[in-house]
């Protein structure tokens, strides 16, 4: 078995998630996995990291070829546990999902699958998320199957650039048109917050909101290739310099 | 009143630390100030937003030309909310810190003070994030005074481009050798888990780390410009798509 690619696996919708389950099914036949995710849903966690408290992990599932963990952290947690503490060798890849909802466009910079490869590249390991813009819990994942398994497989052998990873949305179809390179769409979240009554009174909000879409007509952005029924691949970088704006910079500051 | 600038201001570090109350005294004579702060520190909190939990707001403070509000959300809900529910007026502008620590090159991603801004920018704001490299809560933050006014007034000035906003991080220094407009080193936290033992046994870890530069060499960069005295204004991006690899995944996929 020493040749089959290592690949360790995290999350934000938790290790229960019916979404990580299914992509532990369709890799494990091809792929030593380590998984180590949410013991709870991180929704929305973003790259964020635990500072405050330690991180509780707890050994779930082992059998040949596949070792599974619980964390009490965040998905960033998750990753940097997993690399400092768990991996029996160095990964081939890190796959973050599938995420139960749509990482497209703005919502990466929320997301804590996102957070996931975001880590993982900034730790030098070639790393792919998968979404399905599906938030249901009993979302269906078989279309899927065939796409993830060529990413994976590609990914791996060609690899990716230093300081870079693919975000990965599939629309909510029964299949799929083929995939397309995206750049990010360009969006804007509106009526963001929804007030909670209290039985005391006071201001409490939920978080709630619609993505409006601020150049619906570009054909090369990641929602337009959902909109129009392709698998999205966005190649994403985590160097967030405004290179364009260096030198314009220079000449007012 | 009228014509004075309105400044939206949060942070991570939470209302009651020192940098924010620092910028506030700085900021009051020349503007109004609405404050939307977290109700405790929040460090490390990325771009995460809160989706699980009803955020709780109070008001704090009210006067001529300033109001101030906790939130019980991460920095990113702290603008949600601001921008939803309590500005009286379109804001000039977004500042987030002053950040108690170094929110350079990578840390960024994990930044909360970046989370701050970055929410501000993708809302069409023009936002500048302040980072003292000083963990310390009795940090010293007067030497910035002079090069917050003058950035502040300058951003309000000339503006930014859409979907960019500016980090800047200043040395731990009495005095500084200038202004250098940087991009984003490359560089890697290692040893980042510690165990920490528990009465009932387990895995349980602490999140510490190093962060190694990877390119100490560069003199273009946010983290040489900080070993050399200089404040490092790191022009941001939000959009992450790795422009130069979409041709090239197009070929491979």
């Amino acid at each position: 078995m020493a040749n089959r690619p290592y690949i360790l696996i995290s999350n934000d919708d938790g290790v229960a998630a019916r979404g990580i389950n299914y992509l532990i099914e369709v890799l494990r036949p091809v792929a030593d996995l380590l998984v180590v995710a949410p013991d709870s849903p991180r929704s929305g966690a973003g790259c964020s990291i635990t500072t405050s408290l330690p991180l509780t992990c707890r050994e779930l599932r082992r059998e040949q070829g596949l070792a599974v963990f619980s964390c009490s952290g965040t998905p960033v947690d998750c990753v940097k546990v997993a690399l400092n503490e768990y991996i029996e060798r160095q990964p081939d890849l890190v796959v973050g999902g599938i995420n139960h909802g749509d990482n497209s466009s703005v919502n990466s910079h929320y997301s804590g699958t996102m957070g996931v490869v975001t880590e993982a590249a900034l730790q030098g390991y070639p790393s792919v998320a998968f979404s399905l813009c599906d938030h249901s819990p009993e979302a269906d994942f078989t279309p899927l199957q065939p796409y993830i398994i060529d990413l994976v497989f590609k990914a791996i052998a060609v690899g990716l650039p230093p300081f870079t990873c693919l975000n990965v949305n599939f629309p909510k179809l029964s299949r799929f048109e083929g995939v397309r390179i995206c750049r990010m769409s360009r969006s804007r979240w509106e009526r963001e917050t929804q007030r909670c009554p209290h039985p005391y009174g006071g201001d409490h909000f939920w978080l709630t909101g619609e993505c409006r879409e601020l150049e619906p007509e570009a054909s090369d952005t990641d929602r337009w290739a959902l909109a129009h029924g392709y698998v999205a691949v966005t190649p994403t970088q985590l160097d967030v310099t405004a290179t364009g704006l260096v030198d314009i910079l220079k000449s007012v500051l």
